[in-house]
């Protein structure tokens, strides 16, 4: 079998969930390539030898920059914060790299475009890592979708809440500063929703906006300095699609007790659709039957499930990271068959279209148009 | 026991659950009042004479106009449609009776604050029946929230949900005018959301709207000619609060599968409560509490619940319409300490005045404030 | 409409619950007789008085004695301890009323026995009030099962779990002393379960048992003296089914945090179904539907179910004493189309020759036969 | 770090499950020793081939006689069917290797016996492999019973449903031959949750039994002749601890629409305990806290957890085959540490005890002790 060679920028959450992706694909799936663990690529020396040896990657480099232009490397996979995303991808592009890109594609639409650009002027394979739509129950919801199981969609109820910055105490971490993060739960979380909303309803043309900060400022680290929180803490948005459905998606870090609730309720002329990230394995699904209707919990595990052919027998639930995997899995398929995989840049730039629009409509105090032209 | 004699208006849906309110209340409440069924009021005397006998009324009769004058008669229960609250109401406050009205108060903000004044010029007693309020779980949330058990509220997110217009078939009736009903999914189920919205978290002060149709003509009853529909199908909303929570609330008739789905979910700095009138006898209640932390069922039954010493033990749940008897048994004792029950005529006010302020943020495309000098 | 003068003995929780049901039938379902409340009877008759005033009897009584044979009485409704069934229903039918009494039938099988014959001596009309089989999920169970849903039923689960006796200090009431209760959970617990799996799935042919004191002495009621607890806290069952069937019956008053968990899973050939009475207003179906299978919760409300035509429209949820209303309704029916109602003396009757046999399985540690001959 | 070399037999579904653990446990652990995926063991040697790459594994053998003797193996791992445990145990004990075993640890008592005898004389460290115990939400469910959170236990309801069996056409597979097998859902499914039982209660001492075949012949494997299906198709057994806590143990592979569904509660004194391997990375968790008590679902994810410091955090569920990963992490851990783990052989046989007392019981229809002394 052809090996792909990977070099993995990045060794952070991302990064370990990156790696065990390449490492397990072939474990479990008959792929076209081989992925090989070439390169791991960070800051701290003594932190990336660790987690090379860990992880299982062959070499290490500090260097992003000598690193993309390696004859031997193949693909490129970027897991560096939001505002290190452009750099390294031009420099991919320009190498006509694979270039598989930790989502939000950027920090800003501008930035978003010149990725796409470079990437479609090169030639590259690109994709994007929404790894939810590769949780089995989505993509089952999907293909739900996709054959009219619940008819023409009226409502989209997109929910992702967490907890983690509920602690006054908690620092005031460099994910809390505009200039590094970009923003808040706006696109780290709403982002997630969008996507989730786009793949399963269609695109997005016009948003109303909340943005809010609940508190205002927090100690630096391992420090009693205060700093001013320059992002948003809860993001909500009211949405119109093309199709005519309408929506509301809201995205908090103050929701007390939701540690990684990302949940999405569908309504159509003829069903239901409900996911929950946290029961990841189960899709609820009501179609009208008479007095036998009701929500039915699906266990999307075993045969005759989206990419659940790869793992176990029916009732045995696979975990977070097996999204990353069926996502590698994919970009590995699309490439030996010569396709664009999706998401690609292309979902980038339209995503950050849609947060840019809340951000303007929250400022605005009105409603805004999301381009669709792009 | 004095006897307090009772007029009720209307005897559809929610005559037969206040009617049934009236005669209840006595056999599980210690009362200050024995209620007496006087006088059943409504137009077709056909059926009213059934609905007198059945729900146990001493009379009926096909005139209001002649009812609220009459001497015998404490209370003037109105559940006539919305365009008829605000003549019952006036002739009411004018013959100076007790006036429990339904809910919403009136199709306009105007109508609202002239009935508010009647019964204040007349020093009536006023009482709106929002029944959800005495939900026992709701109330228990209630007790929660005021003893700071979850913190401060940063979040209130508020669905009804109802699917009876998903059949383009059902037909044109006169809750799809606009002259009669006022409004759709607005006035009739998001109403309940902020009227718990405003009991549990507190008033509104600005907010952004969707309102939509989605199926613009319907046949007349029993008929092939189409008629247009002219109120919402679905009303969506933003909202801030004047404690600085924001929160979204949202109405439909259009969410396939979902019946009478009117859930809540409230997060605040120290936990989090949710509420689903499906399960009206539970309470979901997170508080922090280490790796023991959860989101737990609280069966709200039995005693020690508010409202539950006057029913059964322990896991003996109680139905829909008990709500309304717990609303009446504070009424009568409202009546009997000398109080102005809650919620009353002025909450019906403030309640209008948001969903007026739905509708133009909806009309204009924009953040809209709610006037809170009233 | 002919009225049917009812006489109940017994006012505590269950004369309160079938107070209510004879006052509540003719409101909500159209009845072919109006049961009057004639008479309550008790020994206390201060309270008697009271009960009486406020579930709305026109007499009370202290003499069963005098009431079971007046002329005026249709209606015997027998809601005393156990050990007073008997006496009254012997006096009962000797007088030709109509007999309805609470479960279990009576504390011992010759006891139930001679109700039984009794009753069938004098040509009465006889129902046994097991009100959980009107519960509309309950009666849809059945529905669905007999019409061949779920197949031919292999396993039947029932579950019956209470908390009430878990502290050491809740003092030894009658209700554990065998002489008057006649046993513990068995009777008070077990009987339901049992009668729901002879109603569901058919007769029980043989037994293995188990019955557990965990707390074998406690404080007599205001009293610093122990005194022996003399009936079970729990009692488990294997069974086996006429039918081939296997089950699994349990029931324990020492489930802490289980309140009223009446609960029953059926598996079958082509399905499964799931009932809890602490969600009374739910049923789970499973049927096998390939990929989309998956358990359903109907919401067993509004037209098209059992019983609910009476009520609410969907999603709108009734609560436990409604089964009792349902319960009499039935009663009436069968009075008026000359029918035997069911359950009835003779359900009593097998339902006592269970649970005879699980404490002779306990005793011998073996299976035991259950006589189906009666 | 040392190296541990692994010798694996078997390359069915559990050693897929084996060989991922191997693999996976360095890249989420520290361990004390890596473990070297050395040799796979088959008898079908295209197929063996074909599983050694994919699982990464680096050399095949078709002998395992030849294979446990080798110096350079430090582990046996002994995937292979029921019948061939035994023989496989001895060679390795005989080698002095370290002996890891799949569940039951063999097909009767006497077998286990020898087994267990074996390892002890030849002072070999010995692990069985009854991988639900290192669920963390189990491991967390013994933490809690261990530190007294539901105090003394009354009871304990275990059920292992599946429903793979219901097809009447589905083969007479080797898994339905007495001989190969030993038992069906008895020794295949009641061994989970009497190792639950267990670990988390303690030990077994008497049983009563009842096994059931519902359909007694079946086509033999792609063929029409039918054979007679030789073992229990559900086992259900009521138990009595040691501790004076009682049970109830259910097994089937006809429930259904339920496929993995193995549940256990436990009610204590203070409090209650339930867990649902098809809900893994949930705890429910009952403790008296007055009128804010109700069964709480703890997510079992994130730090603070047992073996979650390893994997994501908080709200990031994992998956089935972490559960073997966490399994051989504490292998190794005692390997180090010089201690033996538990389970061991010795649970094994004590395990396979209790499975015999349920069998002799089903035939003897009676009670059953179970030896404690081994």
């Amino acid at each position: 079998m052809r090996k792909l060679n990977i070099a993995l920028i990045g060794y952070g959450f991302m990064g370990r969930a990156h790696s065990n992706a390449w490492r397990q694909v072939r474990s479990f799936f008959d792929v076209p390539y081989e992925p090989v663990l070439k390169v791991i690529c960070g800051r701290n020396e003594g932190e990336l030898i660790k987690a090379a040896n860990k992880f299982g990657w062959q070499e290490h480099s500090t260097s992003w920059e000598d690193l993309v232009g390696r004859e031997d490397i193949d693909v490129v996979d970027i897991c560096a914060p939001g505002d290190m995303h452009l750099p390294i991808a031009l420099a991919a592009a320009a190498s006509k790299k694979i270039i598989f890109c930790e989502k939000p594609l950027a920090n800003t639409v501008a930035e978003a475009k010149q990725m796409l650009e470079a990437a479609r002027a090169n030639g590259c394979v690109h994709m994007l890592c929404h790894n939810y739509r590769r949780a089995p129950a989505v993509a089952l919801a999907r293909e739900l979708l996709g054959a009219g199981r619940i008819g023409e969609i009226y409502h989209y109820r997109g929910t992702y809440l967490q907890d983690w910055l509920v602690d006054p105490d908690f620092p005031r971490v460099w994910r809390l500063e505009k200039a590094r993060a970009g923003s808040g739960a706006l696109g780290d979380l709403l982002s997630h929703s969008i996507d989730l909303a786009r793949y399963l309803v269609g695109e997005i043309t016009e948003v109303s906006g909340l943005l809010k900060t609940f508190i205002l400022e927090r100690p630096l680290p391992q420090s009693r300095t205060m700093a001013p929180v320059e992002v948003d803490d809860a993001a909500l948005s009211l949405v119109k699609f093309e199709s005519g459905a309408v929506g509301t998606i809201e995205a908090t870090r103050f929701a007390t007790g939701r540690k990684n609730y990302n949940r999405f309720e569908i309504n159509g002329s003829r069903g239901s659709i409900v996911f929950n990230l946290e029961r990841m394995n189960e899709l609820e699904l009501y179609v009208d039957e008479g007095p036998e209707s009701g929500f039915r919990t699906i266990q999307v595990t075993g045969k005759g499930y989206p990419y659940m052919e790869g793992w176990w027998p029916r009732g045995h639930i696979i975990g977070y990271e097996h999204t990353f995997t069926h996502t590698v899995l994919d970009l590995l398929r699309a490439v030996a068959e010569g396709r664009l995989p999706t998401p690609n840049f292309e979902d980038g730039v339209r995503n950050q279209l849609v947060l840019d629009a809340v951000e303007r409509a929250a400022e605005s105090r009105s409603w805004q148009h999301v381009p669709q032209t792009i």
